[in-house]
């Protein structure tokens, strides 16, 4: 039996999200679904480093399975993305070794989430970013995301209703927001050694509360403290989210 | 009676084309059941500039219609745009003599073709333009555009199952392509009287084959002496095809 890693890409607009659910197409299903064709109708299981939400886009997701087919990986990815929806791309796939975990072995996930600025609604766009015209302060933001580096219990940035088990504790490593004039986005940037449900979504509608002065920066700490979903933001939309990277231990890409 | 002219945007991805046909979403269906809803049941026809087939999008697509309702025209482009669904938008609204009519009066049309050049297929991208990473030789395919202005029969051009009636003149005012490296894309510009069908998408197939060395530019002079569609190239995709503008005679914009 060989294990092998995808780095897969995906369009998150027309999923329920990634985890195969009883109504609604997923992302999961699909990958499962192509695999089984490849391996003549064998069922195969797919294991990926974390879900995505309904209408969450990845550009970095990363799964495992296990096979005993004798395809170089080249091959791999050209078979793979043969068979699969057009909204799911495979982009490199490799042989790991069979201790690889693409879920436990996660040392760092990177999102990213865009807004877009212009001021007449793109409609070519609306399944990509958040669509927000007004005036944001980018310095009183990134103040904002200096804060929420290093680790800390995250409660109040994670979903009520997620029934998260265990310690809400996690470690943001980068938290940052850039503005691009030309293209007329905004874009945040976080990194971190993991993230609760919903957390970054979270985070961005609290960064914009800070932005538009609703919020100090300085606010982030007692959010932090409160260990209260309440304090902090709203939870900005889907559509913007893209799971960007996930790294892992002798990460050979 | 008020005659209205709204410029409009839409995303085509999701439509089986502008005009109302038996089976499929169309534009104008939409744009006909959000005005009902503003007249309150009253039944709403709309003339376009001309049609635009499934799959392709419109940025500056042109419509009237006639209506009794006393409403300034931004609270036209608001109304219309609160009862529009997502992916159709008004982006202009003006109150218009009742001499002006969205098709007969049409001076140019422009459109643009977009072609996308990442390595890599881009998901996000597929349905906005045609992914070609081929090279392209872009000093021959301008060469090639240069023979295509002025007024010519562009039967060659034409989709051979169009039934187009009258004379298959049209006069092309400008043609041209343009590379832009890093947005990793190239841009196929035409202006023109007017467009046969499925004209531009067949000029961007030609203009591909003579930038990928398969034709020279000066082939464009027999192919338009031929007239006939079987000399000329394939039809490129739906998606990449953008209906960008539309002027009129005293254009208020």
């Amino acid at each position: 039996m060989k294990r092998i890693k995808c780095i897969i890409k995906y369009d998150g607009t027309n999923f329920s999200g990634y985890q195969v659910q009883p109504k609604g197409r997923t992302v999961q299903e699909e990958l499962e679904k192509a695999l089984k064709k490849i391996h003549k109708g064998e069922k195969k299981s797919v294991i990926a480093s974390g879900r995505t939400d309904a209408r969450v886009h990845a550009l970095g997701q990363v799964i495992h399975f296990d096979t005993h087919l004798d395809i170089p990986p080249a091959n791999w990815k050209r078979a793979f993305n043969a068979v699969l929806p057009e909204d799911i791309m495979v982009k490199k796939a490799a042989i790991v070794s069979s201790n690889f975990h693409a879920r436990f072995d996660v040392v760092e996930k990177e999102y990213h989430y865009f807004l877009s600025t212009e001021k007449e609604k793109n409609v070519f766009i609306r399944n990509y970013a958040f669509h927000f015209t007004h005036h944001l302060d980018l310095q009183a933001i990134n103040a904002a995301c200096k804060l929420l580096e290093g680790e800390h219990d995250f409660s109040s940035f994670c979903a009520a209703k997620a029934g998260v088990k265990g310690l809400k504790v996690r470690t943001i490593y980068h938290a940052s927001c850039y503005k691009d004039e030309e293209k007329q986005q905004i874009e945040f940037v976080f990194k971190g050694n993991g993230f609760l449900y919903n957390m970054v979504r979270i985070l961005v509608g609290t960064l914009i509360e800070v932005g538009r002065g609703k919020r100090q920066p300085s606010d982030i700490i007692d959010m932090i403290e409160a260990k209260d979903r309440s304090v902090a933001g709203k939870t900005a939309p889907a559509q913007g989210l893209f799971l960007w990277n996930v790294v892992y231990n002798d990460d050979c890409g």
